[in-house]
C-alpha cells in the first residue's frame, strides 16, 4: 500500500515545531520523507523550480528594501550544514545574502555579550543573512560541555527570545532550520571524510568526542526546540539523512517564510514617462 | 569571410591590460566578440563549464588555505556588474564568497584614510571576496566631480599599487575587471529601467548627471588602467555590450587566475586510517 505524499505547501507546517510543544527527537524520524520516499524525481525536480522562484523572491525583498531574512542553521557534525548552504542558499544572488560561520568566540568576542557578534551578522534591510551555527551554540556546546553555569546558560533561552523578538519587530523574519541525522547516519558521513582524501581536511578528530557526547547534545537540542520555537521565529526540523529530501524541504520551508512577507516593487519618486534620456 | 574566434584559453592574456600601457577606451571596442560572434551558443555552453569548474576550484582554495581571491569590479552606470555577479559569481558558494557593495562613504568611513573601509572587507585566506565598486571610486567619481584637490588624487594610484602589492605579497590575488559599454548601450538599458516597472526602482535620477560627464569618465578610467594595471594587480577590460560574451569573458579570465595558484588539498595532521569510528 503507498502512502500518498504530503502535499509540497504543507510541508512546512509539518515541520515547525509547535511553540510550548516538547518535540523528541529520534533516530528514526531522520529518515522520514512524509510519503515522498516514491517520488524522489518529482521531488529534486520541484526544489529545482523552488530554488529559481526563490532567487526571484530575494530580487523583490531587495527592491522593496523594508524587509530582511536571518536563517539559522543548526546540526550536529556530519548534518549537513555546508552541504545545504551550497546546494539551496547557493541559489540566491550573493549580492545581498550573506553566510556567517560562527565558530568559537574570538577574545575580542568574548569579552562581549553571547549575542554582540550575532547582532552585528543581522542582516540589513532587503539582504538575507545565513547563519552557519548562531546564538544558539550558547546553549549547545555551551551547555553540554558546562562553558558557564548553568543559571547563566538557563536564562539564555528567554534573552534569545527576545532578541529575536526585537528583530522580528524590525522587520527582520527570523527562520530557524535544524538539520536532524540519525547518529548512524553521522559515522557513514565521517568515515567518507576519512575515506576521501580530498575531503580529508573536514574530518576534525575533536568531532570524535562531540560524537560520545550524543545523547547529551539531543537533550540540548529538545530544549532549544521547546523553549525556542515561537510564532515570531520557529524552529523547523528538517529530516536529513537523504540529501535530496532534505534540500527539497529546506526550500519548500524558505518558499512558505518568504511568502508571509507582503513584498512590492517600490513606486518611483519621479514619473519614468517624463525622462528623455539623450 | 569567416573571422576564427580567439581560442578560450587566450582570452585571459587578450584581455588584460599590459602593465605600463595606455590603452584607450573606444565605444566600438564595447561590441567585440574576438570572432565569437557566430558561436554564441558554444560560448554559453563554455560559460556553463567554466562555472562549474570554478565552484570546484573555489572549494580547493578553501580547503587549501593559503591562498584569497580579490575581485575588483568597476563599470560606469548601467556597465553590469549587478547582472555579472548573479550571472557569474551566482557559480561561488556563498559560504567563503562576499559581495560588498561600495557606495559613497559614511560619516565614520570619511573619518578614515580611504582604504581603510576596502582593508575590511579583504577576503580571509581560503576565501573570495566581490567589490561591485572599489577603491578606485577614489580616483573616477572623486576625480571627475573634484571632491578632492588633484595632489591628493593624483597621489593615489600609486598608494594603490603599493596596497594591492602588500595583499598580493601575503596570499591575496587581485584581480580587476572593467565592464565597457559604449554610451548608446548605456540608454538602452536605462530606457528599459524606466519602461519595465519592476526595473524603476534601480533607475536613479543622478546617473543622468554622470552621463553627462561620459567624456571625464573615459578619461578617469584610462588613467586608472594605465597606472594601475599591474603584474600583481591587472586590469581586465572586458567588452560587455553583450552580456553572453561579457559572461563569457568573465568566466575565462577567473579560470586563467585560479590557475596560476598552485592550489592542492592539506593533508590530514593524522593518519586517517588509524581512526574507527564506533
Amino acid at each position: 500500500m503507498s502512502q500518498r505524499p504530503v502535499p509540497r505547501r504543507d510541508l512546512p507546517d509539518r515541520l515547525r515545531v509547535r511553540s510550548n510543544s516538547r518535540p523528541k527527537l529520534s533516530d528514526s524520524d531522520a529518515d522520514r520523507c512524509f510519503g515522498w520516499e516514491k517520488d524522489k524525481d518529482k521531488a529534486v525536480a520541484a526544489t529545482m523550480e523552488n530554488l529559481a522562484r526563490l532567487e526571484e523572491l530575494q530580487y523583490k525583498m531587495y527592491a522593496d528594501g523594508r524587509f530582511a531574512m536571518l536563517i539559522a542553521l543548526q546540526a550536529i557534525d556530519g548534518g549537513g550544514k555546508d552541504s545545504t548552504i551550497r546546494r539551496v542558499f547557493g541559489a540566491f544572488n550573493p549580492q545581498g545574502c550573506t553566510v556567517t560561520a560562527f565558530k568559537a568566540p574570538s577574545a575580542e568576542e568574548l569579552r562581549h555579550d553571547y549575542l554582540w557578534r550575532i547582532h552585528k551578522q543581522a542582516p540589513a534591510r532587503g539582504e538575507i543573512a545565513v547563519f552557519n551555527r548562531s546564538h544558539y551554540e550558547d546553549v549547545l556546546i555551551v551547555r553540554v560541555n558546562d562553558l558557564v553555569p548553568e543559571d547563566v546558560w538557563s536564562r539564555r533561552y528567554e534573552q534569545i527570545n527576545e532578541f529575536e523578538r526585537l528583530l522580528d519587530a524590525c522587520g527582520t523574519r527570523v527562520v530557524k532550520i535544524f538539520l536532524h541525522i540519525s547518529k548512524e547516519e553521522q559515522r557513514a558521513r565521517f568515515q567518507e571524510r576519512l575515506n576521501d582524501r580530498r575531503k580529508n581536511w573536514k574530518f576534525d578528530t575533536g568531532d570524535l568526542e562531540k560524537r560520545q557526547q550524543w545523547t547529551a547534545y539531543t537533550r540540548a537540542f529538545e530544549a532549544m526546540f521547546a523553549r525556542c520555537s515561537t510564532d515570531h521565529a520557529p524552529w523547523y526540523v528538517i529530516p536529513a539523512n537523504r540529501k535530496w529530501f532534505r534540500d527539497f524541504a529546506v526550500s519548500q520551508v524558505l518558499m512558505y517564510e518568504f511568502e508571509q512577507l507582503p513584498l512590492r516593487f517600490p513606486a518611483p519618486n519621479f514619473d519614468p514617462k517624463s525622462i528623455k534620456l539623450t
